[in-house]
């Protein structure tokens, strides 16, 4: 079975590519002297998890606990929940993973160490805990240096909990010196920060060598993929890109206008950094696609001088590989448009 | 149980609304004599097809065939797929469903008659073909009333098909005479356009009143659950909205920003059209959600005197209704927020 014989729309992966983008990154962080840490997010998929660690990945990041249900369950032995995990029922949930596998969990309120560690005790289990820093990004984490030390150590003091360091997304230029202040003041107050882990595809090659001194780890799920955001920022070069959607010209109303049967529910409405409009034709580069419906994908293709037929087949690179993943219940691998097997998409939709 | 005890991330969605807006819409057709034919690609589920037709709907409508095969195997009996069908493999999935329950189909090119006439031919089984008509909105759809009784002419002749009329999407001012001259040069023909359906709900009172001479039915999704556009628009008001996001306040890391458990993967990147941002908070109306990660829904509570804790839990009005429910394998099904079931959103990803 052949790329043309699958139905569209349709995910699709180039495991060639696949391996050589793991193996580039996890070749850098060795260079860099930290462990590489993939974020699963991207994939969803187990067998790329175990691909990942397989090829040295010290083991994965799940931004939710579902995904590290589902990880857990595939046989993936070591696993950091980069979210700040609130509740009862979630905690007990990590509780009973924790008996499982090694876990580490993070947050940047007492009530997320506080809720983990009831439920730890309760099932006699143990884990890892990470304060989550906010190091200039402006989303989740505790704001300050002291305060990250302030929380690690009241973690610290909770039965099943044990403080083991810093997490931080993305990585900014400051991020480095943010750390070093944080791990020092911890070491001032008898903690070992020996787990300082920052992470980003896009940042990896502009800071993380920056900020590697005081790192022990990276986290990082584009790079597996790439999307139009990584070959903006040329972190994922087009050629390296491994995800695409398959999609069929469903309409040409007129000489300029095609319709593909890809739209936001094909491709997500998620924006590309420094790409504009939704997704790029392979075969038609210079096609835009400046609007999305739920199942129309619009094609501009003024600026094209061959135009595709109603019927034919295009290959689009989405904007953002994530969000595409979490729309589809299965991904079709392939090795150079040879099929080789068509995989559940098992963490689709794990956000609880 | 209460959705006060339904973990977050949750779609959830209120029948008492629900059940208001289809019989306001079904009122309105009602009166202006048109069949109300819904689009279920809002709700995605067999249950609330059902209640749509059992409060008056004639059908229902489709855009996808995966959605079709769904609700035919729910026991739906007459269903319009409004999206252009390419492919022999499409093409048999369509005829075989022509052997079970009422279908019809649309296309602007000969390729869609051509290919589904063939199916039909081969499973002795027969469909009804609307011609798609591009009545200004600038999509899919032949560009002219002539282009449109010459398509139709060619689906009439085709074994399996019979030429039945007339669609266009959305409803434009101008969509009313459009459609006259077609259904006019069609009986010129020969060919009767019996069946001339338009559709869209915010366009239902705006321009369904001045096309209705014209029209035999009204195609509409949005108006069942409502979301932060048609609030905008004023098709669906606020207090008739059925579809929230539920949500929990995961960080409170300034006193300004709230991070709730509800992303791009909670709420889509979708816009809505006339308002700002990514959802509503019904429980603090003055916040606003600027930007959305996968997992993290950013909240600016500048403008709000109360402010939320960490761990509590918040309604999210979404942007955009049908987006929103393709993101969930299931829903959560309440009245005045006691939950009385919880429903496999069973055509959710059938994009095929």
């Amino acid at each position: 079975v052949r790329l043309a014989d699958v139905d569209t729309p349709a995910l699709v992966v180039d495991l060639d590519a696949v391996e050589r983008n793991i193996d580039r990154m996890q070749a850098y962080c060795d260079a860099l002297g930290v462990a590489l840490r993939p974020h699963i997010k991207t994939h969803k998929l187990p067998v790329l998890a175990h691909k990942q660690v397989a090829r040295g990945a010290v083991g994965i990041t799940c931004q939710k606990l579902g995904e590290a249900e589902v990880m857990a369950a595939a046989g993936i032995r070591d696993i950091l929940v980069s979210y700040p995990i609130l509740g009862a029922a979630k905690a007990a949930r990590f509780a009973a993973l924790a008996g499982l596998v090694r876990m580490a969990a993070v947050g940047d309120s007492p009530a997320v160490p506080q809720a983990l560690s009831a439920a730890l005790a309760e099932a006699g289990t143990t884990a890892a805990f990470l304060v989550e820093c906010d190091t200039g990004y402006g989303r989740t984490g505790v704001q300050t240096p002291e305060a990250a030390v302030e929380l690690g150590a009241l973690a610290d003091t909770l039965p099943g909990l044990r403080f083991a360091g810093f997490m931080t997304y993305p990585t900014m230029p400051e991020t480095g010196a943010w750390l070093e202040r944080a791990v020092t003041a911890a070491a001032a107050r008898g903690l070992d920060a020996a787990w300082v882990s920052a992470g980003g595809t896009p940042t990896a090659r502009r800071e993380a060598g920056e900020a590697a001194p005081v790192l022990t780890e990276w986290r990082a799920g584009t790079y597996i993929y790439g999307d139009r955001s990584t070959v903006a920022d040329g972190s994922v070069p087009l050629e390296d890109c491994a995800l695409h959607v398959r999609a069929t010209v469903v309409s040409r109303p007129t000489a300029e206008r095609a319709i593909l049967d890809a739209g936001s529910k094909a491709l997500t409405s998620d924006p590309a950094a420094g790409a504009d409009g939704h997704g790029t034709l392979l075969e038609y580069p210079g096609a835009r696609m400046p609007q999305l419906n739920e199942e129309h994908g619009y094609v501009d293709l003024s600026a094209c001088d061959a135009r595709p037929e109603v019927g034919e087949l295009v290959t689009v690179l989405p904007n953002h590989a994530c969000g595409a993943t979490n729309l589809y219940d299965e991904v079709v691998a392939h090795r150079g448009g040879r099929v080789v097997a068509v995989w559940p998409v098992a963490a689709r939709g794990m956000s609880r």
